[in-house]
């Protein structure tokens, strides 16, 4: 059997995450019991919220265990088993870490149908940020046809899928991102109907002149000076989706500097976490895959080769280095 | 026929306001039309909400015009009537302004039954601030038996009855208010379970020892480093009613310190204004009009004699100087 390369929590960050704060290990695979499976992973996902778990205290999860295989979804191919449900050969999607091996007892491995749709869209626009996206969109913001909705980080792997399904339902789609090339990708392959550059431009004045009628709904990716400046752009009765605040995950918190306009323009503001909400996926991933497989819905990806290159790419990631989807390629 | 005092927009504020905001007019009052009745005011409500209206520029509702007599809810008696509705010796609540008296066209003129609940209780705890009250808790933040609700200016005319119908409700309710003379009140007559004072208390150490289980409601008038000490305590999925910011009233806008506990937590925070709401007015004053008239909510007065002295106890409510809701006596 081959050995099995994993990356642990080696230590946790005190401000800034860096590389030292991982350790890579090489361990042998053990032997599969009864009612077990083996997965080679062929695709890690990278997200914002694996910042949040390296961190001890309060928090939505529990914490990532020092010295244990770092959490996170993964795509592969199901190369031994001792499971009825399954057979080497199946396509799955599951949660089994920073790692090239993973043995499961088939809790969370999710057989997946790659005729249509690519295996690594399932842990993009098919798969957790998809979902997010959907929820926070249509059960939160749930904008009406002709509103405006506004996206921060608008080209990453969830804020592409809200802008493009907002347009989908008839929406005005108005992203934020960082950087020309980054905006004309959101302009024009995904089609929106405009793209802030926050590095080179001002968010405020600019969002007046592209959401000349306000804007109806924003999902927050990012939180600090660019919520800032959507905030005074809402409407009244507007619903903001807080799905992440990744401009202060890395040090002190940043304030939301005038939240009187949660008041003059009665905001709704409601924090999600798409874990907790089990009961939509099923219907969000029917509906995701159908907009991927007949070319409604687009998406990038940012792939990072072999599992010695996943911490790089993750603290990467967390500053914008990635181009949509940020993955790591397993085998 | 006798002249009318009434006090106008003389200059919107720049930063605090002060008395030389207001002018003191005498006029005569003028003959009734057909269709007009004439109000003898013996009650003004003043309501931190006016602040805003003193303001130029966008709120939630257009800005008080300079020189027009400033607006206000009132309670009197009507004195003499060209309106088919009402008679002279009617009880009525209407919005006729800072002034001694007012002719209307009967709308927004309600009769109100004085048998067992006081006339002025109409600009109170049976009237807008009780409505405010009733809204916030049971539409947004909807506690469970059992929960725990928070609210502060808990003394105020609005946060005492959010604490009384929270009680009422089966749950534990816990006020922040300025100073021991009001948490007494707080704990001891309106029979909270607890209140914090913020002038000599850690609010957020505080609170932990009064509600050992988190809080799962916050009805928010005031803002500021309150709101931010509360946050941290909210349990999963925790509610907020926002219906005043009364600390960032007066001069540059307050910060909130830490929003990740929106996402961490899973918060909702909605912000309302009640003359919104009208749909829900009549449920509302029913039943608030029965606990009063049973004693179930009590509520206490700060009571100014003189439409001349009105803007010296608008000014002292801003700052907190009023104990219960702050009335102006007319007559």
């Amino acid at each position: 059997m081959a050995t099995n390369r994993r990356i642990v929590l080696a230590s946790r960050p005190k401000g800034a995450a860096s590389t030292s704060n991982f350790r890579l290990e090489e361990v042998p695979l053990p032997a599969l019991h009864p009612g077990q499976l083996l997965v080679r992973n062929h695709w890690l996902s990278l997200d914002p919220y694996m910042r949040g778990r390296m961190n001890e205290g309060r928090s939505y999860a529990v914490a990532q265990a020092l010295d244990d295989v770092m959490v996170g979804d993964t795509a592969g191919e199901v190369i031994e088993s001792r499971h009825p449900r399954f057979t080497a050969g199946d396509q799955v999607v599951a949660r089994l870490g920073w790692q090239e091996y993973g043995v499961s007892d088939g809790d969370g491995v999710f057989k997946v149908d790659t005729r249509q749709v690519p295996l690594s869209a399932y842990l993009g626009a098919v798969g957790m940020p998809g979902v997010t996206a959907w929820y926070g969109l249509n059960r939160i913001i749930e904008p009406k046809h002709g509103e405006t909705v506004v996206v921060s980080a608008a080209s990453g792997a969830v804020g592409s899928v809200v802008g493009q399904l907002a347009k989908i339902g008839g929406c005005r789609a108005i992203g934020i991102a960082g950087g020309t090339e980054k905006c004309n990708y959101v302009t024009q392959e995904l089609k929106f109907d405009g793209c802030i550059d926050y590095k080179s431009e001002d968010v405020g004045k600019r969002l007046k002149e592209l959401a000349p009628d306000g804007v109806d709904g924003y999902f927050e990716n990012v939180g600090g000076a660019i919520m800032d400046a959507v905030l005074p752009r809402m409407n009244a009765f507007g619903r903001i989706a807080l799905c992440g605040l990744i401009a202060g995950y890395d040090g002190a918190p940043i304030p939301i500097g005038n939240p009187s306009w949660f008041l003059i323009s009665r905001l709704t503001l409601k924090g999600f976490i798409i874990s907790e909400h089990m009961e939509i996926w099923r219907e969000a991933l029917k509906e995701l895959g159908a907009h991927v497989a007949a070319g409604r819905i687009r998406y990038r990806e940012t792939i990072a080769n072999g599992i010695e290159n996943a911490p790089q790419a993750f603290l990467g990631m967390l500053k914008g280095a990635n181009f949509g989807k940020q993955l790591v390629r397993l085998a």
